[in-house]
């Protein structure tokens, strides 16, 4: 195998547990074997981001951690669909900076020309609304799904596969999981199997990104 | 090493030395070794396509040559950042078609906000105009190259290296090679260690992307 790239993880929902913790950078890592993780993630927001306040509040604890973790790494992956602090972050650290809302927009455009986002809010996130312009032809969000957290019930679950035909129905062509929650439960590989669109996962997404970053930077 | 994908390479000059003719697939092995390369190129169209009028003619041998060929492929590489053929193709065949143009407009939105465009037409490739929107800050033409194979001679190297000066003194924080016959004479990574901002690469953009539809299947 050629050389490997050591990335930092951001999980932006706070996680007292190891094996929780470390779960995007573990599937980043079977995707890309040329990624090494390790990961991390901001205190006291248990919830993680999920309105424009657990935004905001989030985007300043990721640029203080980031900050102080930089040094050890050639890459920074933000894990969340909202892309909190990757702007700030791109313009004020010299390594590679990734957001899953960025990746899984732009990954998306190369499957269809109508593209339905599937996420955590009404309303999809600003960055992925941006990038798909007029190709966005719809966002829903599962009624009783209002954080990352309320994707791991059964319940959850069963909204976002509704949710899913949902979109579908109206006429999509492609369907953004515009939370990386939803890589978590594993469900896009489930959603391929059992719609007739394309279904593009946010963790898959964020980890092409900084993996082509990186072996760009070598490369060239 | 996972499985590799078989990809048809698509060349849109005619190239009668095979050398030539594989030249872009090699890149794209190199690159990304998950992927094995066929190259194939269009007839009696030596200078490729470099106005409207030649992308037209162009079109038509490439949705014919593609739909003859497709049974044996994965997945089809259109090697030109004008992207001829591939919005028909990727509605008429039912495996992932890249074009460089989408490919490489998209990557390079990676890497900054204000993006120049070095192609071989004054205007932009719309697919690269549509794709970075105002984020598009210029486009400039060598003043001598007017098709891929002006691109061959020291001259036309030489005129390539001062259109990137310029563009990076007129503002732009990236540059889009806006024409894969700069990857053919390997300009990006001269130009990568001698400007201060990163310059994308067309084939390396289409590899990418190639390479990850053909995995996102697989995975999902």
């Amino acid at each position: 195998m050629s050389r490997q790239y050591k990335i930092a993880v951001i999980r932006v929902a706070t996680l007292d547990n190891e094996e929780r913790l470390s779960q995007h950078g573990r599937l980043i890592e079977k995707y890309f074997p040329d990624i090494i993780t390790k990961s991390y993630c901001i205190q006291d927001q248990y919830n993680g981001v999920h309105d424009d306040a657990s935004h905001e509040i989030a985007t300043e604890k990721i640029v203080n951690l980031v900050k102080d973790i930089q040094d050890e790494y050639e890459g920074i992956v933000i894990s969340c669909a909202g892309d909190p602090a990757v702007e700030i972050l791109k313009r004020e650290i010299d390594i590679p900076v990734v957001g899953a809302g960025h990746s899984v927009a732009s990954f998306s455009l190369n499957f269809g020309e109508k593209i339905g986002v599937l996420g955590i809010r009404e309303e999809a996130p600003e960055v992925i609304e941006r990038i798909l312009g007029h190709k966005l032809v719809g966002s829903v969000k599962p009624q009783k799904v209002n954080n990352t957290n309320d994707l791991l019930t059964d319940e959850g679950r069963q909204e976002v596969i509704e949710s899913a035909h949902e979109l579908q129905k109206t006429g999509a062509d492609a369907i953004v999981l515009a939370c990386t929650g939803m890589s978590t439960i594993g469900i896009a590989k489930f959603l391929n199997e059992n719609l007739q669109i394309p279904v593009i996962d946010p963790v898959y997404s964020e980890a092409l990104v900084i993996s082509s970053l990186c072996k760009y930077k070598s490369l060239f």
